[in-house]
């Protein structure tokens, strides 16, 4: 059967298992995966993402709901799971803020237990393992630009300690496993992303203003709008992802884009994208908000030859074209 | 049965589970509690702790050998736990660094699921939960000394990370239980304690140096010895914990000594307790090793009228007593 080799599969196929692949970056990375030919086991309770981000894949990818938090037992991970896995891509959090202060232990259980199933998987069948962290363990920083030997200033007590403590315990974590156990482990500092598929409703400022300017409704913002973000393509940051994955860097790496904006800035980059006359109210900002937020990407251009190539004005343009699809 | 009061049984008999009470702090705090006349369920998987702790109690508390990161099933909880419960209080982790260097993924693990089986049980029976962190939390502080609102400089992917970031998850669990849940919690961060049942192989600096000076043998000191630590007797932070666990205050309090020595202070103190004429040997300081660890402790002189009352030498006789009588 294997003699005659099928075009449409590859000789070196290999096996990626993405745990929040539903999501909004994982959904993109399962499609990239997708694209280059490996074979993709996404893992997902639905709880946040949505198997309609993965669609258009048909029966390219097995689907195997389930919460990672509760087990990731191989032998539930379906019959297309073979004995060698190249990689483990544990993604699965909610992680917008509405979603993660709406489900703070939940929260807290995929970044300590989820992360340590997928980690089990990731020992028991030799594969490396990719941990999405996020900006968010730098806490509200007091260093600008972040590097990633920025130790944090997080409030491990305050609201946001659900989602921010629940990300360092899963550095920890992964650490802990690479030393005790040896598995390859990989970790990726997600900055700020946006892009198609991150939901109207999701409640992150960028498609908070989006959204709010094309019904040309009133574009909240949180505070005085001083405070500034860097705000990454999600294209950019897939890309990233993958460059990490396949690549033999064991250390932390920042995946976001340098350029930083000022929340009023972003408004204006809305306004040109969207040509909205919708005015801007002021609500009150919430608490342990970082004021500043902006990656040191030095590592990831040296180390990866990874930098990002979308322009906000460009993205904006794509993510609100996905946007006015979905309304349609 | 009840209408002849036992002249032994207090009237308002309470119940408090100690996960851990079988180690060095928490069988201190289970002695008193059974002093006051509280029943008490002390949960245990005497990985660092030992039994032989709570000998002398015999059967006048509940034993259950269990790893609490594993569940703690209220069914499993032995017969003589009734509806109500007073108290929940967490120690249960290992606690000096070669212990959960050895253990790193079972240190994460008691931070993040073993709090949240103890959470649970707090909240199914309506119990105050107490939960025992650390100063640790602070990592290698930049601010001196450290008020509960000091936020921390804590290396995550360190190896010291697995027990620094297990703490900082269990109080972000803590809270996140108290927000979602209404359950009324308490943290306690000690600082350096040391004292009778702090094992002569423990690991911890005073331990360590008394051994040594004891047996004659040199001093080991990590790096130059110019690192400062607060001591702090364990009599003076097992009444810490119990006004805490009696009072209404929900938010952190440090229990520490305020009084700073050098780690070569000690060694001069060491040596007036017991007269050695041993060497000092100076061995690496370890990664993140903290220079400098100090307890403003503020809000437990105005929260719950605390102050340490043991003073370092006075101590240090206490524990050698202790140290000698198990040699003996």
């Amino acid at each position: 059967m294997a003699e005659q080799p099928d075009a449409q599969q590859p000789l070196t196929e290999r096996v990626v298992i993405v745990t929040g692949g539903a999501g909004f970056v994982g959904s993109h990375l399962v499609d990239r995966l997708v694209e280059r030919g490996d074979r993709v086991v996404v893992v997902d309770n639905v709880v946040t993402g949505t198997w309609d981000n993965l669609a258009h894949l048909g029966d390219r990818i097995e689907r195997v709901e389930a919460d990672v938090s509760q087990g990731l037992a191989l032998d539930t991970l379906g019959d297309r799971t073979p004995d060698t896995v190249y990689g483990v891509c544990h993604l699965a959090s909610p992680a917008s803020p509405p979603a993660y202060l709406a489900l703070p232990v939940e929260t807290l259980m995929v970044g300590s237990e989820g992360t340590r199933h997928a980690l089990e998987v990731a020992r028991q069948r030799g594969a490396r393992f990719l941990l999405a962290s996020t900006s968010e363990i730098y806490g509200d920083p007091e260093v600008h630009p972040q590097p990633e030997t920025y130790l944090g200033n997080v409030n491990a007590i305050g609201p946001r300690g659900c989602y921010d403590e629940a990300k360092r315990f899963a550095e920890a974590m992964t650490m802990a496993y690479a030393r005790t156990h040896g598995v390859s482990v990989r970790i990726a500092r997600l900055f700020n992303t946006y892009g198609p598929r991150l939901r109207a409703e999701d409640g992150r400022v960028v498609s908070n203003l989006l959204t709010q300017a094309m019904e040309n409704r009133p574009m909240s913002i949180y505070g005085d709008g001083t405070q500034t973000r860097s705000f990454g393509y999600v294209d950019d940051t897939v890309d990233g992802l993958l460059r990490l994955l396949d690549s033999d860097v064991q250390m932390p790496v920042n995946l976001g884009t340098p350029t930083e904006f000022s929340i009023l800035e972003l408004v204006e980059a809305v306004r040109q994208v969207t040509g909205t006359t919708a005015e801007v109210v002021h609500l009150e900002l919430p608490t342990d908000d970082p004021t500043q937020r902006q990656p040191d990407i030095g590592r990831a251009k040296e180390l990866l030859g990874w930098k990002p190539e979308v322009t906000l004005i460009d993205g904006l343009h794509r993510y609100a074209d996905w946007l006015s699809a979905q309304t349609a």
